[in-house]
């Protein structure tokens, strides 16, 4: 047996999707994501995508980092979803519903209310999210928001001169964020523009993280650094951010399919039924 | 217009493969092969194969580095393209015709015969290359051996003791080699096996250099530290390295097809119509 693929990016955070929305797919365990995703002797990808139906939404999308564990949301792989399904799609995944559609930037993608409750970031005890009274070296006294995972952002005068490889992961562990976290640095250029790096809780530094972007706008939103629409430069290009009167975020920016194609079921230990399929 | 193609690997060192052999393929120029081989944004490949017709053999095959440089040979690709081609072929290469087969190992290569000669390494002046009189810190006295392209083989206790990341470089752009050099390092465990990590010239520390291994088998053979067969040990995997008595070298060795797929041309640059071909 063939299973059909699909190769997309958005700004370089790249995906393999597989579609089974129609038609059911052999299990994906962490084995097959794995295989999958490894550069040299399988497709390749940040992240590979599941399509399912849903009883929620229009379809249910899964998300499996290389390790095969699950991520709750990514905003890259909404918009490559968004730009596959072609039409407007209301997208059930781990961390909500989020909207996509066509726009003019590319796609544009509900990506739900940002909350800022302690509990909700999580962190480990009552704090106050808004500038949490903790540093890390120079990086000091973040705004924590989760808009589907959790983030905590730093505003800094140059995101380039702060050594992420170092301080990263040592933020992303701390038993403050008992779910680790994303680690956001990010400079505001003007009142609509913010240049942003961000650490990325289990795959590092990347080019592009479509959740960073959002909180972080919404971080300096928040804390009156910006007007509602910014626009957020991240190392793989830009997303526009606007964080509408209903307080939903929602963000803007491309997404490209690269490439498509097929693979044999058996090379990548797609074998098993799927749990709910029957078997002859 | 779309393109199709192939995804191949040999013990992991994996390429694109483009068929041009029935049909010509728009110019494929650097921008073009660093745009494929991408592995965000393109298909992803350590390098590009490009086949053509051939005059001199069944056909012919370039190799294009991810920076657009043409490669003279390649062991892995050689196996891979034997594979897809599925009976023995001749295959026309910038570092000569070699010759592919099915065997129980997976594909045998002609890799033609072994070069000693100090001008045809090339080494910058003359030399012993059976034991050069010259040191690299702890790396001293290799042989130098041309395959195809050109190999210094330095044998040790523990090539994974040796600091390669930082030798590597070093010897790899000595002056000594007008062209530059593949840096060997290599530990006999028994008449017939080697363990061996090659530095490859213009990309580093690679999982599985196939001239590599036939360089540093004939480079132990001539020294009489192992028997005509050997098998060689990569981080990738094995290949077995025979030097038949009509000088010719064959390495036999797995090769796998990935995937398949295709992609829209113009979306990387394949616009501009091939030399020869005509233009409507």
């Amino acid at each position: 047996m063939r299973i059909e693929f699909i190769k997309m990016h958005g700004l370089g955070n790249d995906f393999v999707v597989l579609d089974a929305r129609e038609k059911p797919l052999p299990l994906i365990d962490a084995a097959v994501a794995s295989a999958l995703a490894n550069r040299h002797t399988g497709i390749g990808c940040d992240q590979l995508i599941v399509l399912e139906p849903s009883s929620a939404a229009d379809f249910r999308m899964r998300i499996f980092n290389p390790d095969g564990s699950e991520v709750e949301a990514c905003g890259n792989a909404t918009r490559a979803v968004g730009l596959l399904h072609g039409k407007p799609a209301r997208i059930e995944t781990l961390g909500g519903i989020l909207e996509a559609r066509p726009a003019d930037a590319g796609i544009s993608v509900e990506m739900g209310q940002p909350r800022f409750a302690w509990e909700a970031i999580p962190l480990a005890y009552a704090m106050d999210t808004h500038s949490m009274p903790l540093a890390w070296e120079e990086l000091v006294n973040p705004i924590a928001v989760n808009v589907g995972n959790p983030h905590a952002i730093f505003f800094v005068a140059d995101p380039y001169a702060i050594d992420m490889d170092r301080l990263g992961p040592l933020i992303e562990n701390d038993p403050v964020f008992p779910e680790r976290v994303n680690v956001n640095v990010a400079a505001v250029t003007a009142r609509d523009a913010i240049t942003l790096r961000v650490w990325e809780r289990g795959a590092g530094l990347t080019r592009a993280c479509g959740t960073g972007a959002c909180a972080t706008a919404i971080g300096a939103m928040k804390r009156g650094l910006v007007d509602r629409t910014v626009t957020v430069t991240l190392p793989g290009g830009p997303l526009t951010i606007a964080w509408r009167e209903d307080d939903v975020i929602v963000m803007s920016g491309p997404a490209t399919e690269s490439f498509r194609g097929s693979f044999a079921a058996d090379a990548f230990g797609l074998t098993q039924a799927a749990a709910g399929e029957v078997t002859a």
